[in-house]
């Protein structure tokens, strides 16, 4: 298929190689132009603005949060811009149930189509296409969509018809993965003051109730304490973590156990660790019970 | 191997089962004796007191908490007396940690051993034999329980000499699963009032990030709001979280996670709910947030 | 003096009521005009557009949140248009800092001073000139305010010369008092649930150590449960604590007991309570230990 | 009056010294001798054991914790072996409402009485007669012991006819303290990380809606960050708020904020401030927002 690519961040680079790589013909473009062009040896076309990506008629966007994915679509270069009418734009970005109303409406005056599908995965899942992909969206336009994402994810799921809803499970899911990493963190200063080996309790963890991908990846990163280079930066787990609680204020939802995140991660950027992966929010929990632990 | 057996509740039931099942012989005692006398027919001897039951030279315990533990192993009638000089208590209850330094102190006292070996799993899988199994204690005197501890469990994980850190493995494990269980009660709270099928939420989750057993059994139990019959009765994991609290104070950790948690539950307590399944604590999140959900 | 006057709801009447009567000239508007009509019987001039209020050199907005004060203050016909060069708006607001430097810097482009000066005290203690006023900004901008804050005031602060300064102490200062308003849900909940009397418990505080008007108010409110008619509607009270969490996560500032009154006023309104006092939140805790209580 | 006094910690030499400056006479008993004889110069009698002092029928005992209450009162030589059958045992320690319910079995056993009396105010207060005392016990008991506590105290309140009331009450009153300590903590890290002066902030609370003694105590506290000497140490703190929650595991009452509170307990104390004030917990907010403050 051929196919516009907004976006080529860490993820949105990954992804548009996998596209290539499969035979799908790519008309790129990001805001800084040398990202492009490196995907243009691997095939792609690049495109000078969104609106020339979007001609094709099918665009997918992932780009790094609400306000770049308005930018993106909006005005005389963006994707409405050049999205012919009945023209669909696949979102992938993670962004607020808001914004992808706003963004709905938008399209849809426009004669336009929205899906919008965000993925479980970083970086390294992308480049081997190993994503979980949440699509939302008229049946009929998920259908459109669906070599796309097949192509990029090892599975998709459904999520239904309201392109908003595939947005707050993806950031509830990440809510629930937050939960796990906190509570590895608390766990781990918990058993290490009592001086049990940290690498052997979450051996145990991970191989008993939680032998799960979240689990594995983020044990080993906090027995390590290794946050850098980080595959998900602190800012953007921040930036989730407030979505999510903006969500539930919009449904007069408490969180509490997003609350208690919310409260680490400031914390952990208070500290200054801005840079570093967005787990190590978990080592707040350390700090305050006093725990020394190894370099970062 | 022959082995004394105390405690017949719903576990020890099903783990004395097991060891009779693969040949071994069973001195069985409980407080009711009627399930003693239930066992006996499987091929259990029923012994008279626990102290009858450690005659053997080598017992295990599976009671319910740390009371009963000291009442099962102290007292004329108790482990302790029955057990012969170098004999081998194998307290495979969860226990708190501080109980656990009390009842080594005694045996070590009166020339015994202990070793700690609390698990992961309920009823279902003692009967399946396909319990976890977490031992601690001296190196001679694991490798001395390993046969039967092999027996009952699928896996067995070494935790090292002291035997309350099996004790405190154990709780932490069981800290975690909880904050897990009250992230999918806040994330469904969430989704639920968002209008998004509570069903396809779980799977989502299950198949992803959390293909975990943790995660499949409660996201399971929370959508269907079954906590009847209960697997592990409110109070039993309040009781444990109160273990687990009391080990951050005495380490001087703090466990806001848990903190929350322990509200969770005395809320549950507080509406009556003492007698369903532990995970009703999740429903405390959706209760806040005004979600009306079906049976129980 | 004469002054225009903006926003004629509970509170800006009440204060404009007040100025009138200490002899000001005072040129009022408000949005809906028939509660300028009652004030003009007062003697207040009705003036058609904020810009005609503000035409006067000296004007104060009493509006009800950050929107509001946006719109009152821009426009062609707004404050902004109709204060003249060297002129002086004094906003009495509640308002996001952020907010407030806006304000700040689209004022001083047009050549005029913010003086940002928001009150303790609910409409009866308006209407007795009883509020404590907290001013900031320019010193001499501040002294040219002095009179009118000290005529509508029983006691004026001076936080210093950044209008923003104002607002955020009066922000902290209403997460303190939730503070104690959450702290005395929670002590009665258990009190009651022990079997001791309510007022006699409250009593006994706010003669000892919580002397303290906030503590006597809310104190009555509590054990009354009169939470209608409200002093101050719920979701004023959670705009007030959003606010004072966004500037948490401005200043990166972790603020667990904000975060816990977030989620107490997010349980309320989801109860349906969104049309009572504010302090209504503190039932939440007596829900969640099962107490049943009085009216409301 | 003819009076024992058992314990003269910090409070209980003060308040026996009120006591002989009013003309009573004191048979004072401390576990180490040299704080009573230092007492003999001002008049008062020094005994050998707690019974000898509880021999005159009247014995206000004011000692550390539950575990030193039981101590005194319990054994061959203690306040009820030497307390004559109708005699009064006047508690006045913070103690859990257990304890209290267990003292009450055993002096009624013995035929004696119990009046539980603890106390709001630090040693200067007691010192200064400044006390507010809170007293529960059997009408007739109480107003024999009145004269005593009206002697030690600014003001007695009347808690009811359960000595155990007047503990919770103490520790529900302590509760209150700590979550203000919490809150004004919170609100210093915010203040002070804006650049408002720390001073001016409290100095506007406290002279506003928290012009009282709590406020005005740990506000300078705070602002000066003086928590050496300690005017009540951390780990007596942190006993209190065990005890609160302890009661609230008992009633079935969740309570977060006291589970914070606890928490920033743990954190202090695994900073090794356990020799400082117990406000000092409130470090920890500024703590995690990155705050340096000054000397403490």
């Amino acid at each position: 298929m051929r196919v516009g690519f907004v976006g080529l961040g860490g993820m949105g680079q990954a992804m548009a190689g996998v596209l290539l790589r499969k035979g799908h013909e790519v008309i790129a473009w990001n805001r800084t132009r040398a990202r492009a062009e490196a995907l243009r040896e691997a095939g792609a076309v690049v495109a000078a603005t969104p609106a020339e990506a979007a001609r094709v008629g099918l665009v997918v966007s992932m780009v790094a949060d609400d306000r770049a994915v308005l930018e993106v679509a909006g005005g005389n270069d963006g994707i409405r811009a050049g999205l012919p009418r009945d023209g669909l734009h696949v979102s992938m970005s993670t962004l607020a149930p808001e914004t992808v109303d706003q963004l709905e409406l938008a399209h849809r005056a426009a004669g336009q189509a929205l899906v919008v599908a965000p993925v479980f995965g970083r970086p390294d899942a992308a480049a081997a296409a190993k994503l979980f992909v949440l699509a939302a969206g008229p049946q009929a336009e998920v259908k459109r969509a669906l070599p796309l994402l097949e192509a990029m994810g090892q599975r998709v799921f459904l999520v239904g018809e309201h392109p908003a809803h595939a947005s707050l499970v993806k950031l509830a899911g990440n809510f629930v993965l937050s939960a796990a990493i906190e509570a590895l963190g608390e766990a781990l200063a918990l058993v290490s003051k009592a001086g049990i080996d940290r690498g052997t309790f979450v051996e145990i963890l991970t191989e008993t109730l939680f032998a799960a991908p979240a689990y594995r990846t983020y044990g080993r990163t906090l027995v390590d304490a290794r946050f850098s280079p980080p595959g998900f930066r602190l800012p953007l787990g921040a930036k989730d973590n407030r979505l999510v609680l903006q969500a539930g204020e919009r449904h007069e939802v408490p969180l509490p156990l997003a609350s208690l995140i919310r409260d680490r991660m400031l914390s952990a950027l208070a500290q200054g660790w801005g840079e570093l992966d967005w787990s190590v929010f978990a080592r707040i929990a350390e700090q305050e019970a006093g725990v020394q632990s190894g370099s970062r």
